[in-house]
């Protein structure tokens, strides 16, 4: 869900640059998460957003995911699975945000959990490599600056390239 | 986790009994919900308490369940999966619940899901056997009043049943 079809980055950075005065932008963070590029006395502000009542509810949504998602719909069984159980007032604000942009997915079809190698599906497309590690089926990496130099996973750039490995 | 460590049923039926003078015991509801037996009148008051803010803080704990889940710990990967999708409510209490009594299950190895055939595990106690449809490992009935008419699986009448299945 974070960094694949809710642009949590952005809305980190927005509000950090906004707090500090900084002018953080996503090619500063090549290869690094933003708790990687801003002093540690400021990490205790970035834990504070996503205790924010509302920081999930806003959340910015990727390009072309709910028309891309919704597609795929008629070809593959579609589910949403979101690592957040290191935050567990965020459930229900996901929750939410899945249901009003994309309705299409049944709350049956919507998992929370923490290690994703519990799913049993033939692709995750995730951020994080880390979720790949016991994962059954493929990775496929989808490209947020933290992850820019890794290259042992199948890779998309955005939802387009989405739309090109599965329905083309 | 409803049913099976967490006594929903119990819960249940003290508050339904509490507020309706009624006296309906687990014996009357052999294969049958609480929400068959009951005028229809009254399920909103079941589908109330459901989403009454401390209803699932307070469920009592399926007796042997937190010693077995603890000892097979040693010989399993063990993870704790509710179908909470359908109260979008509950996940916070929920995840409380198991905190507090369960601190030996990492939150990473928690998962709200909706249907578990989303679950790559070998093994799936539950007391649904709807759960089993789509579950790739071998699903194993948790004995509860409403499934004691199903003989398609595998069954356990309690924790004692658990712990001679997989620990003996």
């Amino acid at each position: 869900m974070d960094e694949v079809i809710a642009d949590t980055l952005t809305e980190h950075l927005t509000r950090y640059n906004r707090d500090h005065k900084d002018q953080i932008i996503k090619s500063d963070l090549t290869g690094k998460s933003l708790w990687q590029v801003i002093p540690t006395d400021h990490h205790s502000a970035l834990e504070m957003y996503l205790r924010t009542e509302g920081f999930f509810a806003t959340l910015p949504i990727m390009p072309d995911s709910q028309r891309v998602l919704q597609a795929m719909q008629q070809k593959y069984e579609i589910f949403i699975a979101s690592a957040a159980m290191e935050l567990p007032t965020s459930f229900a604000a996901k929750f939410i945000w899945l249901e009003r942009h994309f309705p299409f997915i049944p709350p049956s079809h919507i998992v929370f959990c923490g290690d994703k190698g519990i799913l049993n599906a033939d692709y995750l497309i995730d951020d994080n490599p880390r979720q790949f590690r016991r994962f059954k089926g493929e990775g496929i990496l989808y490209s947020s600056p933290h992850n820019a130099l890794i290259t042992t996973y199948r890779r998309v750039e955005n939802w387009l390239d989405v739309e090109k490995m599965f329905l083309s």
